[in-house]
């Protein structure tokens, strides 16, 4: 006999039992419905492409993560690492079949080979949404509300989305004249919330003089009111401008919805050595603020130029699927259903194979999940599947009952029995 | 300024514009929804595993377009090729986590370095339903039911499910002697549609003896009934057995559901080469039987033989989707939708963008899909874009309308007006 094979699986890849798969596929059809709801399309691209497609510029700390190999016809291929930039792609590969501004959603895996510590992954799922092909602040704003929504409609109790505006952090970088350490500066700015504002300090003084260090922190402290820190952003950078002004339509856009409690102006907010040129933003829990933004994105001026002269500006987020499924187990949010039947018909006679799966038929055509127990065994062993499957009801018919037109229905929780009823009055009961 | 990439997708691979993979997801939803409300449950596995672990024995026809390379830890991966031997592996790994009989859905892509003619893609989705554990006549017709649902609920019109016993076909060459040339045989009598009866006898007579090549065609016609075609595989296998007695319950439970006219006994079904032990089958659109079978699978008696040594029977099927998609577009019963969007909110006026969007929250609260156009633009852009989107309503409103607490709703296919009507009576009208 050959050797078995160990069934294992690659480091940072997992496999999916069925109670974590319907959490997933549900949130994933929970954030799609969302994304539908705003008026966005799908669109889908290929998992493998030219590398030198998706890659680009090259030699990013990304390029070294990409799985990228030599084809069956030696072409240098590459598993995409995010979806942003087979969007690029797309757009301009379609452009003359689309219209603008176009409103896209993407959900699907991406593939990086990074270190594989504290629960990150090799292979994930990013749920992307961006409109693109226009600069304006509702389109700004429908990705924030959009951000909101989809926390809500995933049964995120409270979320807060923090925003700045990279323009604004920019300029003010230009105004105190080290542009030039922009890099230095964001990465350490992006660690305020980690490493507390004196290690902050610290870090940044020595990059700049230790003046410019504390403008620095003061410029992405938060203030007491939206308002007051504008103000401060608005003085540090040079006064206002466009940049300024993209922020006070958002903030009035916000008031005339109520919705203040839920945005909030973090000029710390940068999203790092990202693309962004406008409008940034990340959303954090309020229960579990600790595991970070389970929601980022920002406006960027030109999505495809490594692809086609067209310009064209855009704005979006992405959610972070599994950063939110370990948020929700750890707030306890968890569905962990083990499958959707609701109804198990036993077998317990084969000459009532056909009635028991035209049965079946019958309570699925009103709408209920059913399963007939797929062979004729004892019934210990087939109340003992509907446990595992975690089924609330069974249908018990042997050729007595089949005789009488009846059933007899178990509510297998409560152990409550409805003997010898109608299969249209065991519906009624189910559907109740 | 840097050269321009070109924005190319590899042979075999495609993009999806908005309504065509609108369309696949709501294909893939509809397959989904069948197979839960039969009691399956969704898995998932890695696009990528170890090459050894997927390619076990290895030196198939498959294993050469097998897209493999060695990763960042010199580890030789691949990626999955079909969704059953990961299903395999994925049952020895997870054997005590689950309960059998388990009955399981995946539906995904898989890749494929094949020939790029003639429909075929290197990247593709399967839709696979299984159940494991069980060796039972009532197993092997809910996934015969299940194929005809799938079928019945993505709007196929008529379909017929081509069904036969792989075990018999076996029974019947030992019968004959002629069991060692078996895999050339299957790979003749898998022609008997594409090539007719008289080329068939013609290359079996170059395998065998000119009486067994009649004896072969004989065998696998389909005869004038259920009864007769059984009858004389069954002479020929040489008399009643247990695989007869199979196709016996499943015919009775057939005609107690009253689906004879949807399912036949057609015993040139072999699934070729496959692994397959029992019950083979196969799905044909009465209106497009040329496209081939859109639904294929069959009995096997051990699903993880290469990981462990519990022998796991059972049976499954596939959806071509790709297929189907095709045949569906060829019969013009393609949906091709261009968004979901119900209704678009026309901008008209910067100060009142908080108000239009507070309006698309409320209308979407009401369960309608609605977007607020992204930027203030003259009117004749926002209304191409809805036409460009085939958004069947418009919602007008200016701050005259703002004061009044009214809006302008336009049918926009028919230029029908609603107009001065509160919000409460324009979501009444987009319900209607």
């Amino acid at each position: 006999m050959a050797k078995l094979i160990e069934p294992k699986v690659l480091k940072g890849f997992r496999d999916f039992l069925p109670e974590q798969e319907i959490e997933r596929r549900e949130l994933m059809a929970e954030l799609e419905e969302t994304y539908k709801s705003f008026g966005f399309v799908p669109i889908d691209t290929p998992v493998l492409e030219y590398t030198e497609v998706l890659l680009g510029k090259g030699g990013g700390e990304t390029d070294k993560q990409v799985y990228h190999f030599e084809d069956h016809g030696k072409r240098d291929v590459a598993m995409r690492f995010d979806l942003t930039v087979p969007f690029a792609r797309y757009m301009a590969a379609h452009r003359h079949e689309l219209y603008l501004p176009f409103k896209r959603y993407h959900i699907n895996k991406v593939w990086r080979g990074e270190n594989t510590q504290k629960g990150r992954y090799r292979e994930f799922v990013q749920c992307d949404f961006d409109i693109v092909g226009v600069d304006s602040a509702s389109s700004d704003f429908e990705i924030l509300l959009m951000m909101r929504a989809s926390m809500q409609n995933l049964g995120v109790k409270k979320c807060t989305v923090h925003f700045s505006h990279r323009g604004i952090f920019n300029r003010f970088l230009e105004n105190l004249g080290i542009m030039d350490k922009s890099v230095e500066i964001l990465r350490t700015v992006d660690k305020l919330a980690k490493i507390g504002r004196d290690e902050v300090i610290r870090l940044l003084t020595e990059l700049a003089d230790g003046d410019k260090a504390e403008k620095i922190v003061s410029f992405i402290e938060m203030k007491d009111s939206f308002e007051a820190t504008l103000a401060n952003m608005s003085e540090l950078a040079g006064g206002a401008e466009a940049d300024t002004e993209r922020l006070e339509q958002i903030w009035a856009a916000i008031k005339d919805m109520g919705l203040e409690d839920n945005f909030v102006l973090n000029p710390s907010i940068t999203r790092g050595l990202d693309y962004y040129t406008g409008l940034v933003y990340e959303t954090f829990l309020d229960d579990l603020p600790s595991i970070g933004s389970v929601c980022s994105g920002g406006r960027y001026n030109n999505l495809a130029g490594l692809y086609t002269k067209e310009e064209l500006p855009g704005v979006g987020a992405s959610v972070g699927l599994d950063r939110l499924l370990a948020a929700l187990d750890e707030l306890g949010q968890s569905s962990r259903k083990k499958s959707y039947t609701e109804v198990l018909i036993f077998q317990m006679d084969d000459s009532l194979m056909g009635h028991y799966h035209k049965m079946a038929g019958i309570i699925r055509e009103a709408g209920i999940s059913c399963e007939v127990y797929p062979v004729n065994k004892k019934l210990g062993a087939q109340f003992k599947f509907a446990e595992a499957k975690e089924i609330p009801f069974g249908i018990i018919c042997g050729s007595d009952e089949k005789a009488a037109g009846t059933v007899n229905l178990k509510n297998l929780a409560s152990r409550e029995n409805h003997e010898g009823i109608s299969l249209e009055k065991a519906i009624e009961v189910l559907k109740a």
